[in-house]
């Protein structure tokens, strides 16, 4: 068993792009006529930004912040740092943190911004560092927030990735948990099997190719993604990896009431069915979210909270699969 | 004071770039006749990576990590977590400790994989959360990646920050102290002013300005520096900064043998001995590497470990200022 670790999530936010995309609109951008593209993603809309109203990673990442500090019922000056945990970056250099730390009039706050990354499991990696880092009293209110936007750079993407990917922000503000209350942060858990590396990849916007690099071709600069070794090499490194989280946590499936998976497809989600995780108990809104990358896990996790379907003291697994390529779970008591 | 963390770097490694650029040369390539460059930077010679014989930040920090592995007699086998600390992205997705998992053939060990960042002073930062991790016993035994090659995208960059930056690779190997030995993490503290924002970044490589869009120009795709304001903003709050940090650790400044700090330019380091770090106390290799980003604070203090002026017991200030704009202090004894 794993040390328990006393923090609590205060407030939670989640925003979405503000135009609605249907499958079908898609289909017609696309060229494809019939109805492919939800059969085969599971999507029946997904949310873009309007970039001709200056919406991008980093408005959306903003408000989704400010909604999580009025649900927490604090003043932005309350928090004391703040982790992006974006799955795309917002730009090379500096890190989003800082950038949200500027879009939230803190600029001369001088309170601590960084970044983790583990691609789309980055989320719940925040969360999990940032509690060690507030039950060991570094911080007392940590900002986390996570805003992927990759509408804008589909164009010349597969149709598979087309498909799939859509537009939001959710951001969390955790502390340590009051006297007398339960919430937890249980377990985590991150395996990277880089044999899979290249399957979920922008090879772009870096060192190695970089923008204005002649040799870097335009589709460089584009996720690329191989659906099926993707969904191939997670499911054979799925079983060991929740039987070694169950032995490490002392938790089964059914002490979970819902599984929060990353919203990866129709097929990845439906697979969990297999490891005891029916319908019922995995949290989803892909069909008219698609996939927002590392914004996915926190925007689904607010929408089972604000609906009720999760409450306080509900245990919970926070559980992903990530480029790298990274299975993550991260088991809480909300 | 806050909470010691009985943790130790039992393995250092460091390489550069195998060219060797003079700013004699630098300068005729520049159409710069004079010294500018030397006197203005500081840098007599900086490493560049060799493309032609496959060099890259990639294959930079995976030899220093083996190198730091060797260091501590251990085997790649050992390490159960690799944590990626450059200040420059290898590729938007995923995440380079993942990249580096590969090149150290461990693609099918499962051990986890994720970055951190904030810039220059992703590093210590690093460190810190390693710390909180091994400590806690989430992991055994960490390896840190820094690597920065900032080379092949400077040809359209300004002199100033043309003259600055060579290329490098650091890592370390961190466990648990031994019962018995001295070596411990102290305190870390990370300022953030994002009023500064701007003052050093590369606006492109993410979502806000992607490399495929038609907006985005060339300039954006490159590390662009205010070097004044990013000087007179750092001093304005280096003051108060080194008071909190001395009044948070209870360590006054002749307290440490070294004061490690990021080599971001001739003055930023000069500037140190206004505060007590005299020029036998600041490490410096400044003249012959340049600044190499997120690498060059585990560069320094790897050449210093190397060459006996820092030994085991003695407690040193890893310093410095990042793009965001951050200050960054990590006190440890090594």
């Amino acid at each position: 068993m794993s040390k328990l670790l006393n923090v609590k999530i205060v407030g939670i936010g989640k925003v979405v792009g503000s135009k609605i995309m249907t499958s079908n609109e898609l289909g017609r951008k696309m060229g494809i006529k019939d109805d492919w593209i939800e059969r085969a993603s599971g999507v029946y809309s997904r949310h873009y930004i309007d970039k001709a109203i200056g919406e991008s990673a980093l408005t959306l990442g903003t408000k989704a912040a400010q909604l999580a500090l009025e649900d927490a019922n604090l003043h932005v000056s309350d928090i004391d740092c703040i982790i992006g945990a974006s799955g795309s970056p917002l730009q090379a250099i500096p890190c989003a943190a800082a950038l949200f730390q500027r879009e939230l009039g803190l600029e001369t706050s001088g309170i601590s911004c960084f970044d983790v990354d583990t691609t789309c499991y980055s989320f719940p990696l925040a969360l999990f560092i940032a509690s060690n880092l507030v039950q060991t009293n570094v911080y007392k209110k940590i900002l986390i927030i996570s805003a992927d936007t990759p509408s804008p750079t589909l164009d010349i993407a597969e149709r598979e990735v087309r498909a799939l990917f859509g537009d939001g922000a959710a951001a969390v503000v955790v502390t340590q948990t009051p006297e007398g209350e339960q919430s937890k942060v249980h377990h985590f858990k991150l395996n990277t099997y880089s044999e899979g590396a290249d399957y979920t990849a922008i090879k772009g916007g870096g060192t190695l190719k970089p923008p204005n690099d002649l040799e870097t071709k335009p589709e460089d600069n584009v996720f690329q993604m191989q659906g099926k070794k993707v969904f191939k090499t997670a499911v054979r490194y799925l079983k060991p990896f929740l039987e070694d989280l169950e032995e490490e946590t002392g938790l089964t499936n059914s002490d979970y009431k819902f599984i929060v998976p990353h919203q990866t497809s129709k097929n990845g989600m439906e697979i969990l069915r297999k490891y005891g995780f029916g319908k019922d108990r995995v949290a989803n809104h892909l069909r008219d979210h698609g996939n927002c990358i590392a914004a996915s896990i926190p925007m689904v996790f607010h929408d089972y909270i604000k609906s009720g379907q999760i409450q306080r003291g509900d245990t919970v697994l926070l559980f992903g699969t990530s480029a790298g390529l990274s299975l993550g779970a991260l088991s809480i008591t909300y």
